[in-house]
């Protein structure tokens, strides 16, 4: 690991992306992959700007993303990258819930990252908004007793603004994800048992055995694949993503709902009252007498720390790779 | 277990309905008592109408619940019991998304069960809703190294309609319910491990440890805990239900949200695709090549099957207990 400033990494990675896209998408682009490096979750930072990441300039190239209006408080975005499509997908939440209290825009057509959920969902407290978003990506997940890949790791975020800071939550529906499956293999290890199975269905804890046509399995048992389902379906149908999965040419979805504060009350007092019950939250007794882990606050907590310092922690090889793919560009 | 018609069963339940609320209020409450016992959840039948149960009639006789309109897609509904609140807002927020897309209704001010959410799930697909509906309860859940308790064990459920049948899930956020380990204790059996703990937070397997001031755990780890507390959040913050838990009198939560599918497309289509994908979770390939297990699938088999039988088997202790009830009533 070594220390980069952010204004060098915004840079870099602004340097990277413009190798693909419009001054304007790669401004939006970069937010997304520093806040993952920020945040501490480098499977969703600069290591996406490499080439078979799933990342943004492992796509084609293609029209700028388009936007149908659905309704007064629905529409869909069409286009890739995911990043690009799924930043907008959540301004024109925001802006069609300022207007009508609450709003659905769906995304689809990208087969790469949009980044960490709870970036957009932070943008959407920030904007006075309830947020709940899902995704469905990639088929690398197969339900308890079966074999191939059926669902995508389908990652759930929401969150709910106060007075204070947001609670926000971004969860993958799948017992781990494809980042650490290869990052295992990577290092030589084994994964926790329990969480996968190889092509054949049979558990496994060997990293290549699921990178081998094997597949994930859902968290928390059977409530763990409903959600995952739940959410295969939802992007599928209300996105018009492929799902469950289709050899067609759909994509990966999102669906980003958001209920302004002010469909519900006074927003001032409806923040105050969030953060009454996060301090209650915050404050419960535990047996160790130290404070309870508040889910999604660690990797939010890492991101203020490193605005703060005006620095972040990179990975080298990652950090080489992108320096090599930016200066080799300027230099040809 | 006895067979009963299940029109004599409807009957009775509605008289011993008829002993606290209006023909009107029965028969909503009715329904919802009727879908708990034919989809074989016994813990959200005709044991929610005897006395200490959580249910209707544990409630103090109050007003006819009021409803606050918020927004043109949003309001409140205030007042008790939980069945009665919960059904009216579930036929409110249809109302509201068949006029505007998508609605959201919430509902506080109970202190007994609403009925299983799968029946609310249900009648909102019926209508052509996509539907999402959590509710925070009586606290009695505590987070991993926590004690006393928190949270409630906060149902979150959520459905899609389709051409064919809709696909639902409800599940608790806890990794058991109070009726499973009031079952238990009644039965004398011990918990499984890892679900619950004592008054002190150590774990216990003992279901009398856990009803004298111990608590469950969340399901599914640190996920599960953070979407255990972001519907006691949620709920406290949009329906102003206790929340994590106050001293006040707002009672527990509700929040309903329907999306119409026509906010997404034409929804004989939507319906189609949601059908299609449906098959290809039906048909995913399994290790003994039986078909997979659809989440949410085999309560709404049961209750199916009940209504082309007729008939219903319930329970002969609470049977008898709620014909007691009944004739006790009638012979006064």
């Amino acid at each position: 690991m070594r220390t980069i400033e952010i204004s060098e990494l915004r840079r870099l990675t602004l340097a990277r992306l413009r190798q693909g896209f419009s001054k304007e998408a790669s401004e939006r682009m970069a937010e997304v992959i520093l806040f993952g490096e920020m945040s501490g979750r480098a499977s969703h930072g600069i290591q996406r700007l490499l080439p078979g990441s799933y990342g943004p300039l492992d796509e084609e190239p293609g029209p700028d993303p388009m936007i149908e209006r659905l309704s007064h408080n629905s529409a869909r975005v069409d286009g890739r990258p995911g990043m690009l499509v799924a930043s907008i997908a959540c301004d024109l939440a925001i802006d069609l819930a300022s207007e009508s209290g609450m709003s659905a825009v769906t995304a689809r057509g990208s087969r790469s990252t949009s980044g960490s959920l709870n970036y957009f969902v932070e943008r959407m407290t920030e904007a006075g908004m309830v947020a709940v978003i899902s995704a469905n990506t990639l088929a690398f997940v197969t339900p308890h007793g079966g074999k191939g890949r059926l669902l995508g790791t389908n990652p759930l975020a929401m969150g709910v603004p106060s007075s204070g800071r947001p609670f926000i939550i971004d969860m993958a529906t799948s017992a781990s994800n494809v980042g650490e499956v290869m990052a295992a293999a990577a290092a030589g290890t084994t994964l926790s048992p329990g969480i996968a199975v190889d092509s054949s269905g049979n558990e496994t804890r060997s990293p290549s055995d699921v990178l081998d046509g094997g597949a994930l399995l859902p968290f928390g048992g059977h409530k763990g694949l409903g959600l995952a389902m739940m959410i295969e379906l939802m992007n599928g149908v209300l996105a018009g993503a492929g799902a469950a999965p289709t050899g067609s040419s759909d994509g990966w979805g999102h669906v980003f709902v958001a209920m302004s504060l002010k469909a519900f009350g006074d927003p001032d007092e409806l923040r105050q009252r969030a953060q009454e019950i996060i301090e209650r939250f915050e404050s419960a007794p535990t047996v160790d007498e130290r404070p309870p882990r508040i889910p999604g606050r660690a990797s939010l907590d890492r991101r203020d720390q490193a605005l703060a310092r005006g620095s972040v922690e990179v990975d080298d090889e990652a950090f080489d790779q992108l320096v090599s793919l930016v200066d080799g560009s300027s230099a040809s």
